[in-house]
C-alpha cells in the first residue's frame, strides 16, 4: 500500500493516534475509541489526564507516541486544532479534524489558520467539522455515533461520500434497508483541503468500490470538481445529489458548511452535458443506488412491464413516460406465440397484463420470449394473489441469467412479502415499494439521459 | 337508514345474497363468503349445488331467498351474468359485478347488455370487473382476497376509490402502513352504472369520511366528474391520482377498464383550476393521505424548519421551495429571545439547527416561540444522537396542542426509531421517512397551488 498517497493514509492506515479520546462513551472522544477497538492495526489514544483509556495505553501528547502514526484524529475544541497540528509536524502526514466551530460557525479565520498550518508543514486534513470515514473492508470506523445509535452496513460496493454528517447517517441507514453494502464512506464536513474531487479520483481507482453516492452542498473549485466527476463516472456510475437547489436552500447550506452553494442550474446543466447522473431528493439518490449497486447498468430505453396488476402497469408506464424511458407495443410475432400459450383473458400488449390468475412461471415465459426486443424490464407482482408464491424469486433468478439486461422488481409491502423480497434482492434483482420507484431503479441502470 | 340510496344499499345492507358461493376457500366464491362471515346482517349463499356452505343455509337461486335482499354480489362466469341479473328484478335493486370479461377485454357487447338489464329493471350495478368494497364500520368485507393475502385496515377517516383492484389493494397496504385507518372502501371496475361522481356524493355526505383517496383511470362523463369533485373537495379533502398520462398509459388504462382515458393535460389543469388536490404518484398519493388523515388543513405557505442536521434541512428547504412554500427568515425578536436561550453554535436561522448537541425540550422552545410566525411546521429529528430521545414524543404532542397549525415529522429509518415513530403517531403527527416526503406531507395540509 503506498502511504505516500493521503488516501491510503485514511482509509487504509496500520497505526492511528487519537487526540482528544475519553475513557466516556457518552463523550465523542470516548464513542470514537469504543468504535476503533475493532481495528486490527494500531490505536494510539492520546490524553494527558490517563495512562490507559479502554485497555489501551495512552499518551499524554501526540508527540509522545513512540514511532510515526499513518493518521491523526482530532476531537478536540476548536480554538486547541491550530497547535495540537503543530505538534503533530513530522508525526504523521495526515489528520482528521471532526471538531465544528470553524467556518460553518462563521469562525473563518480560525479555519483559515488551520489551513495554514496544513499547507506548510504538509499535513493533509479531512475536516474539519466532519462525520469521520468508515473502511468495513479494514474493520475501520472512525465515526463519533456508538454501533447502537447508528447500526453500519456491511461490505459492499457502494461509496459514500457526504459532505454532511446528517446525510451520511441517512445514507448508511438507506443503504441497510437497502439490503445493500459499503466499500468506503466518508464525511468531510467543511473540505478545507481534502474534498470531492480528491475523494472522487481515489475512488475511480479502489477495486472494491462498483457505484459512488456523492451528497454535496457546495463546490470549491469547479472546474477540478468538474473533472475528477467526470473521471470516475467514466469508471463507475457516480450519483450526485446536490442540496441548496434555491435561494432558502443555498442560505441553509452556507450557514451549515461555510461555503457557497452557486448557482444550482449551473450546476444542474454541467453535470447533464457531462453525462453525469443526478439525483433530485434523498429517495431518488437511494432508488439509483439500490439499482446500481445491484446490477450491470445497460443501454437504450426500451422498456417492457409485466404486472399482475393493470392499475400498477399504467403508473409505471406514466412513470416511463415522464423518464424518458419507451413502453414500446411488443413485437407482433412474440404476441402471437405469448396468445397461444397464455388464456384469452390475459392482456399481450405492454404492459403485459397477466392478472389476478397469475402464476410464478409465466413472468419467466414472457421474459424468456421477450428478452431480445426490449433492454430493461420491470416485473411487478402484487402478492395479494394465490398464484404469487415464494418460488418467483427462483424464477426470476433463473430468467436474469438468460436475459442479461437490467431487470427491476415492484413488490407491494405486505404481510406475507418479506421473504419473498429476500429472497428476489438474494438474486440481485431491486425490488421497490411503488411502481414509480421502480422505474426509477431501472432509469439509473438504462442511462442519464432525460427526456426534455 | 335510506335504503332507497343505492350507497347504503351497498355500504350499510341488512341482508346480501351472493351468487356464486363456493364452499371452498381457494375459489373465488369461497373467499368472499368466508370474509362475509363475520358481517352482522344476512347473508344467503346461492349455488344449486348444495343446501348449506359454511355452516350458512344455501339457496338455489337468487329467487329462492326469502324476502328481498338489500343488494346481490355475482360471481358468476361473464356470460352467465345478463340471465343472473334478469332474475334479480324485484328481488334487489343494488348489485356488485366482481366477475371480469366485459369490456375490459373487449366484450362490449356483453357489458352493453348488462348495462339494459340494469336501466329496465333499476337494478343499479357497481362494476363489472371489480373489487367490491369494504366498510370496518359495519364489519363488511366484500373482496376476493384472503385476509391473510391481504391484512385489512381497521376504522378510520380514509375512504378509498379506486378504479383498479390492483391500486385498490396497494392502498390498502399502503394505509396501513401509514398507520391510519379507512371508512370506506370501494373498487367500483369498469364504472358501467355506478362511477367516481355518483361514489363521491356519497362521501361527501358520510359522517365517518374525512378525506377521499381516488384513483383514476378514466373518467366518464366529465362534467358530472368534476362537479361532484369539486362539491366534494369543498367539504373534504379530495385526492385523485390519475394514471394514463402519456400516450403509453393511456393504451395501458384502455386495455385494463375498457374506458377512454382521455388527455392528461386537460383532467390536470380542469382539476388546479377548481383546486382538487392532485398527486403525481402512488408515493405522492400516500404522502399526502397520511397527513390529511392526521391533521386539521390550514392556511398560507410560510413554513418553518427545526432540525437537528444540517443537511437534512436544506433538503427539506430545496423540496419547499419547489412545493411553492415558503422557508422565510425568523423574525428578529424571536432570533433574539432563542439565541439567548440556546448555545452559541446553534443556527438561529430558517432552518432552525439545533445541530448534534439537540436535547428533545429544544424543539418545543423552538416552536413555541415561533408558532405565531409560520402557518406550518416540519420537524426533522435525526435519532442517531443522544439528546433525542422516546420523550420527544411528549414533547411535540404538548407542543402541537399549543401550536394549533400543521406539523409533520421526519425521523430515518433507524433501529431505534420503530417506537419513537409510533408514539409521535399516535400523537396525530405524522413521520415521513425522507425530508422531502415530509415537505409533500405538509404541503398537502397547507394547500393545493402549485408553483409554476
Amino acid at each position: 500500500m503506498d502511504l505516500t498517497n493521503p488516501m491510503n493514509c485514511f482509509f487504509n492506515p496500520r497505526s492511528i493516534a487519537l487526540i482528544g479520546a475519553s475513557r466516556y462513551e457518552t463523550k465523542l472522544g470516548g464513542t470514537i475509541l469504543k468504535n476503533l477497538l475493532k481495528f486490527r492495526g494500531e490505536v494510539y489514544p492520546v490524553n494527558p489526564k490517563y495512562s490507559e483509556i479502554m485497555g489501551l495505553k495512552a499518551y499524554p501528547s501526540a508527540a509522545d507516541v513512540p514511532g510515526a502514526v499513518d493518521f491523526a484524529i482530532i476531537m478536540r475544541p476548536a480554538v486547541e486544532v491550530p497547535e495540537i497540528l503543530k505538534g503533530l509536524e513530522g508525526k504523521t502526514s495526515c489528520a482528521i479534524v471532526m471538531s465544528s466551530g470553524f467556518a460553518e460557525v462563521g469562525e473563518v479565520k480560525l479555519q483559515n489558520e488551520v489551513k495554514r498550518i496544513s499547507d506548510a508543514s504538509g499535513i493533509r486534513i479531512l475536516g474539519p467539522n466532519c462525520m469521520g470515514l468508515y473502511n468495513p473492508y479494514q474493520s475501520l470506523d472512525i465515526f463519533f455515533i456508538s454501533k447502537e445509535r447508528l447500526k453500519r452496513p456491511g461490505k459492499g460496493n457502494v461509496a459514500i461520500v457526504s459532505q454532511s454528517g446528517a446525510i451520511l447517517s441517512c445514507l448508511l441507514g438507506a443503504v441497510r434497508t437497502a439490503r445493500t453494502g459499503v466499500s468506503r464512506v466518508v464525511g468531510y464536513g467543511n473540505a478545507m483541503d481534502i474534498d470531492e474531487a480528491e475523494l472522487y479520483e481515489y475512488l475511480a481507482g479502489d477495486k472494491d468500490t462498483e457505484v459512488v453516492v456523492s451528497y454535496i452542498e457546495s463546490v470549491g473549485d469547479g472546474r477540478r470538481f468538474i473533472d475528477k466527476a467526470k473521471e470516475l463516472s467514466e469508471k463507475k456510475p457516480l450519483i450526485i445529489l446536490k442540496s441548496g437547489k434555491g435561494e432558502s436552500g443555498q442560505a441553509a447550506a452556507f450557514s451549515h458548511t461555510g461555503r457557497l452553494a452557486g448557482r444550482y442550474e449551473v450546476f444542474h446543466s454541467v453535470l447533464r452535458r457531462f453525462g453525469i447522473r443526478e439525483a433530485l431528493d434523498f429517495d431518488g439518490l437511494m432508488d439509483a443506488t439500490k439499482a446500481l449497486s445491484f446490477q450491470q447498468t445497460g443501454r437504450g430505453g426500451r422498456v417492457c412491464i409485466i404486472t399482475n396488476g393493470g392499475g400498477s402497469g399504467v403508473l409505471a408506464a406514466d412513470e416511463c413516460m415522464r423518464q424518458g424511458l419507451e413502453v414500446s407495443a411488443l413485437p407482433l410475432n412474440a404476441r402471437e406465440r405469448l396468445s397461444k400459450v397464455f388464456p384469452h383473458f390475459y392482456g399481450i400488449n405492454n404492459p403485459v397484463d397477466l392478472t389476478a390468475q397469475v402464476r410464478d412461471e409465466d413472468y419467466a415465459t414472457v421474459l424468456e420470449e421477450l428478452k431480445d426486443d426490449y433492454d430493461g424490464f420491470l416485473v411487478i407482482a402484487l402478492p395479494n394473489v394465490l398464484g404469487i408464491t415464494e418460488g418467483l424469486a427462483e424464477r426470476l433468478k433463473a430468467a436474469i441469467l438468460s436475459v442479461k439486461k437490467p431487470l427491476v422488481c415492484h413488490i407491494t409491502d405486505a404481510n406475507i412479502t418479506g421473504k419473498l423480497t429476500r429472497l428476489i434482492e438474494r438474486a440481485r434483482i431491486p425490488v421497490y415499494p411503488s411502481p414509480e420507484r421502480a422505474v426509477r431503479g431501472l432509469k439509473a441502470l438504462l442511462g442519464q439521459e432525460e427526456k426534455t
